[in-house]
């Protein structure tokens, strides 16, 4: 039987937590006053139904079933877990966990995703103490797996435990802070980047994009893969941590931000984090640690330049004016690159589907020459592929140079059939071939159809030159 | 003829300058007095030698000669580009941009990396103030894009310009700074978080390990894409800027961080960042950024995924957990999943290549299942696809739940044959099918050789069970 969760205050907190159990399998009760709520929630899932499932390759489990309560206790009931998503008063949250109390399992879980009060603030005056603690989430709750779980002191250990064990069960990584403070951990930082962007905004110094241009270029990608300290480490060098902070540590003494009040630099502290950054990390050498850096980099650049956006359509645009036009040799070269990282698989090497997708390059470059480019393609027309065959001949791994060379076999009326050779640069050696037949397409009917004349007379005159 | 950059000082950041313009097709002139710099420079550029070109899908330009000097002189002469990184310290940044310009061309570029500053105090007693500016890079240089233009209030505007083209042309964003400050824009943000950082290492709430997990697997990710207040904006909901400000500014003044001095919350600064805001999102409705987020959020976790890494390790765990056994039906279901919004290409459809891995996945879990599995690759066996043939039968687009029906068609010694059927979810039409031919590798002598005992067996089995 799927375990129930109870959401209290919905919003897009509230609601990304709803998602986020609904579609791991929980059954899902909400209790929100706001007469829109179920409107407002129903959009949230809406989203994260589209974009979590699209994280795994595994089937989802069933979906579990969301329904709407006119009460807390009858939204609370028997649920295993119940989430507080509540405004950030804490007369409210008081109120909301006595009533969650009086009519929850002792033995649920109640989390509070407030990202400023301590748990033990939240406790105090609570009918069990134990049960509550802070499970602070991070937006959008259901795709970003980040969530501060701060027990305090007051919280019962097996509260904790299964607080724990039902987060990851969801797909999140419950961090268990371990002292309470104002705002956790990371809401400290983004205070701290708040406080600083809005004095440069008051100043006149940068705008809301030319910062955030600041961030999603340069650092932000660095930290969407090893965080601060790993980064660091990774800068510096061979000599490690205790270096990086003799080099830049000091910096932290010049008056460059609004607010300059520093911990002392003493040997302790330096001891400290040195030793910390090894337990994290010394098991790796600096070396591997920037091979894994750069491996994550590329293939989030890449993951963004899929989708045109942030830094992936920088490069996107660099590389369109890279872009050679093609030469009408016989055959053509029409791929010539660098195998990426993200496209190997268990087997270490370049997977069958980027062989696929391989020719599929090549066959978009035969299609660009002849003139069924993006603009044609924008105007309603394309070349779809129909079939083809490919025969594996040998190992391509990341890094290395391939290219393929192209020959036009058929070229008559809507049809279009490509002989690809896939080689690798190095020795010239194939590691693939390919026979592909790809039909000329109305993007409006969805139907074949035949190209327009310039496209159909380059397609043919290909056909006559390569022998077909 | 390719143009040439000087680099002045080596050393990590010169490093990767160097190797972000020789990689672009530039002539490289280093100037480092350090005797074990071209040893450094060496391991950097091999890093980016690997790691840059995969980025690109488009040829990359013949690379260009990096040759070391032993004078600045014969570095910087005939330099289009000249970047000094040498230490922070602004009387040795005084020395050698005098000795740079005694040498160097009048219009060429000098940049400088310094982090700390500001153009003005280099610009300062030289000779040609006009023609330096700071160009502040981001480590790994080789991968991240930004780089800080600020050119201060003596750079002459074509040395503006051209530096704007030349870091454009070698794949960079140069943010043009408008006003000069100590750090300029993004260090500041770095300053903020390392402080707050030491602090709560210091004060023994968290470890490097905990704050970097903190950073990663949460806001991390968001400002790999959107920066911080495009991701605030969303946040804000149908309602913006404007109403995430009335929401969240006021915590500002909590006693949160340590330091606290805040700019004042007035309406004019309220109207100032909402209306930059509105200038740099504007043209789309929350959902639409909502919705832009979630793609890009999914396709950085699914890069972070294929790598193992970050929260990508998180999910491909989490992955695991959901995975169900097999189960021999005839065919039997070996995928079912949604795709996602990183397999579709130019024709807004699921790249053909993604049909492949769609069937190699299929292949993969009929290998799991007969005991060819994560262990066994890992002890030296697998079975590598030699020939597809794949007919697409209808397009498949992001978000649609697909399956694959699978038949062993040949389970005989070495060889392995398999029939996929890929069908929608939705109304159970076959979109593509696929004639799968493997045959079981030593992974040690990458030959062909007979699979052990148990995996033959299982093979058998499902090939007589199939009817092969």
């Amino acid at each position: 039987m799927a375990r129930r969760a109870a959401i209290i205050g919905g919003g897009v907190i509230g609601g990304g937590w709803a998602a986020r159990f609904a579609l791991m399998g929980w059954e899902v009760r909400i209790f929100d006053p706001d007469p829109e709520s179920e409107r407002k929630i129903g959009e949230v899932v809406a989203g994260a139904a589209r974009a979590l499932p699209m994280l795994y390759e595994a089937p989802m489990p069933p979906r579990g079933a969301i329904t709407f309560h006119a009460t807390i206790a009858e939204a609370v009931a028997g649920a295993d877990y119940i989430q507080e998503s509540v405004p950030e008063r804490l007369d409210l949250k008081h109120r909301v966990l006595a009533e969650v109390q009086a009519h929850c399992l002792p033995d649920a879980v109640i989390g509070s995703s407030t990202s400023g009060f301590k748990p033990s603030e939240l406790q105090d005056g609570a009918a069990r103490p134990g049960q509550i603690v802070v499970a602070h989430p991070f937006n959008p709750v259901y795709l970003l797996p980040l969530a501060e779980l701060v027990p305090g002191a007051n919280a019962a250990p097996e509260a904790v435990e299964k607080a724990k064990e039902i987060l990851t069960s969801i797909g999140m990584f419950p961090l268990h802070v371990r002292a309470e403070i104002d705002a956790h951990i990371a809401d400290r930082f983004l205070e701290a980047v708040w406080r600083e962007a809005l004095w440069l905004v008051k100043d006149g110094i940068a705008t809301t994009e030319e910062i955030d241009n600041a961030i999603r270029y340069g650092f932000g990608l660095r930290w969407a893969q090893m965080g601060l300290f790993e980064t660091y480490r990774v800068a510096g060098g061979e000599a490690g941590m205790r270096h990086f902070m003799a080099q830049f540590g000091p910096c932290l003494a010049w008056p460059w931000t609004k607010l300059t009040d520093v911990p002392e630099f003493t040997d302790e502290l330096v001891d400290l984090i040195a030793g910390q950054s090894d337990a994290q990390s010394g098991h790796l050498s600096i070396r591997q640690l920037e091979r894994l850096r750069d491996n994550n980099l590329v293939a989030i650049l890449r993951a963004l330049k899929g989708q045109g956006a942030a830094a992936g359509l920088l490069i996107r645009d660099h590389d369109d004016s890279l872009r050679q036009p093609l030469e009408e040799t016989r055959p053509m070269v029409t791929v010539r690159r660098i195998v990426p990282v993200d496209w190997t698989d268990v087997n270490g090497h370049m997977n069958e589907g980027r062989y696929g997708q391989v020719f599929s390059d090549a066959s978009e470059e035969v299609m660009t020459h002849v003139g069924a480019d993006r603009a044609y393609i924008a105007a309603g027309n394309s070349y779809f592929t129909a079939e083809s065959s490919i025969r594996y001949l040998a190992e391509t791994l990341a890094g290395e140079e391939i290219y393929v060379e192209t020959s036009v076999t058929l070229g008559e009326g809507k049809k279009l059939r490509l002989w690809h050779e896939m080689k690798r640069a190095a020795d010239g050696a194939v590691l693939a071939t390919c026979d592909q037949f790809l039909l000329h397409v109305s993007l409006e009917t969805r139907r074949s159809c035949p190209p327009l004349d310039h496209v159909r007379e380059n397609v043919e005159r290909l056909a006559r030159a390569h022998g077909a």
